[in-house]
């Protein structure tokens, strides 16, 4: 929950005259979005969202951010559009920081999926995975296996401050990952950070995709098994393997998995398992104890990538045979 | 800013359908309000707020500030409005919490406030005590005078590790509030926290009042003192006598002041300065470092009751004589 940039009303009347979006008539901070300050905006027309960029986010992604919204948009997947001003800009500056108006998107966001909106979800993925394929900017994934390693060097010295052992068996895994990563699987835009709060449902049908801030362009299948953790692990930490299966079946519904995307699943979700073990360990390292955002528990994570630890097949996450 | 309890996707579903209002198309946390969690709904129809009463507001005061809206509103003071569910109540309960859905008011707060501002809320001030004047139900102020002595009992003891002499200050000024303090004034419904942020503007003109959680039964002037201190001192510290006088001014066309209103108006200054100075100090020594919410700064408030420790008459805030 966040908003860390103040905007001063001649700054923000500015800025909003400078669109064709209609009068402002309510100007209100969102508590969402760890990364940037959001305000929702309403005009006498609707409502719009604005986000401010914080320093997280370089200021030289921004162009592919908002570029692949336009370009998903247009190509019927339900996400948020960015407004281009008169001059045809969609990317600004307000209050010092870089800035956009978005669509606002209706939907809500599950605390706890069910069956229905993991086979919701599935199928959304597979479509944004589609809708992707041509989309002609790129960037890399700095949060995938050498950003892993970087991260690992940042926390390791307080690692077992966090959990103890931590250290050593972020060591083991990284080490693991490093000889077995693989690189030779479908690529293309993958969001990277799909959680349920990045997913709209309405009558628990899905509605909408939001928050591009990680997407980038890696393996498809790395995608996946990020929604695998995100998606189908109870609050207990147990796996459920009924959800896993409705997310696949309707994922390949749209677009078929590989034999050498599902053999590489168990590995891949080991990986993204990682990935947020290791982010979250280092949130927690380095969150001021006054900062306005709650950290999230590393702990969940680490117990998700020992999940994946003894995972032998695809099978084991829901899928028959192909 | 604030979301301080979660709303499970059941527990609001089964709200949100025990009003008349449509269809829920979108619930976003807002990163506004200390006291309360409140939540932006949207419907097929239209925007609304929810508010989960945290502990810092008594249950049993609920009933007299819905009441108190209903009533302004049906007078035509612009304020939000308890929505009834189809049993016909107002206060429900959401998440463990006493909750209330009220309607959205459009509007802008102002961060720095004009003259023109000052002015529109003079006169909205004004309104408001007006009509009020036959609101049935009464509150005490639990933040005067008695109010006063027990945060400075509270916060004695380490006053002087928020600002040297601190102590000192507060109780003197203390002292001198109990012997001169009256009481004979006219009284009413006060709202006793109409800072910037919960008045709303369009176009510059007063558009709405919000935050009646403070609101009680007490002198009228009090609540045209804390205004004198809320929208006329410059961020520099400095008191903005053309702001005071549009204020006063403005109050004065519909509610005229009394003479020994405007003669206390120094002393009731100071004690809405002593007021959040107490309370700021307060917070500051009580708020968890891991608290989500920005503290004020006490320091404000000091140099606010210094300054009306000089004044003499009235006339130093801007009117001439009656």
């Amino acid at each position: 929950m966040a908003v860390y940039t103040d905007v001063s009303d001649e700054e923000l009347e500015a800025f909003i005259s400078s669109y064709d979006i209609g009068t402002l008539t309510s100007f209100k901070g969102i508590a969402e979005g760890v990364e940037n300050s959001n305000y929702l905006v309403h005009t006498d027309q609707r409502p719009y969202i604005l986000t401010l960029y914080e320093k997280r986010v370089r200021p030289e992604d921004l162009p592919y951010f908002l570029g692949l919204m336009e370009h998903l948009a247009a190509r019927g997947i339900s996400c948020p559009l960015p407004v281009r001003d008169r001059e045809g800009r969609a990317l600004r500056e307000l209050a010092g920081r870089p800035a956009a108006l978005i669509s606002f998107l209706d939907g809500l966001s599950v605390r706890r999926p069910a069956i229905e909106h993991c086979a919701g979800l599935g199928q959304a993925l597979a479509r944004f995975h589609l809708a992707g394929q041509d989309f002609p900017m790129s960037r890399e994934n700095d949060l995938s296996l050498p950003g892993w390693r970087a991260l690992y060097n940042d926390v390791s010295a307080s690692a077992d401050t966090v959990i103890p052992g931590l250290k050593c068996e972020i060591a083991r895994e990284l080490s693991h990952l490093e000889k077995h990563w693989l690189d030779d699987l479908p690529r293309g835009v993958i969001h990277a950070d799909i959680f349920p709060d990045n997913v709209f449902f309405l009558a628990d049908k899905f509605s909408g995709l939001i928050d591009f801030y990680f997407a980038c362009n890696d393996m498809l299948a790395f995608d996946v098994a990020v929604c695998l953790n995100a998606w189908c692990f109870e609050a207990d930490g147990s796996f459920n393997i009924t959800k896993a299966r409705a997310m696949l079946q309707a994922y390949e519904q749209e677009r078929k998995l590989t034999e050498t995307e599902l053999a590489s699943l168990p590995l891949l979700a080991r990986g993204a398992a990682l990935r947020f073990l290791l982010t979250r360990t280092y949130d927690l390292l380095n969150t001021d104890a006054n900062a306005l955002v709650k950290t999230k528990d590393p702990n969940e994570y680490l117990r998700k990538l020992r999940f994946h630890q003894r995972v032998t097949s695809y099978r084991d996450y829901g899928l028959g045979n192909h």
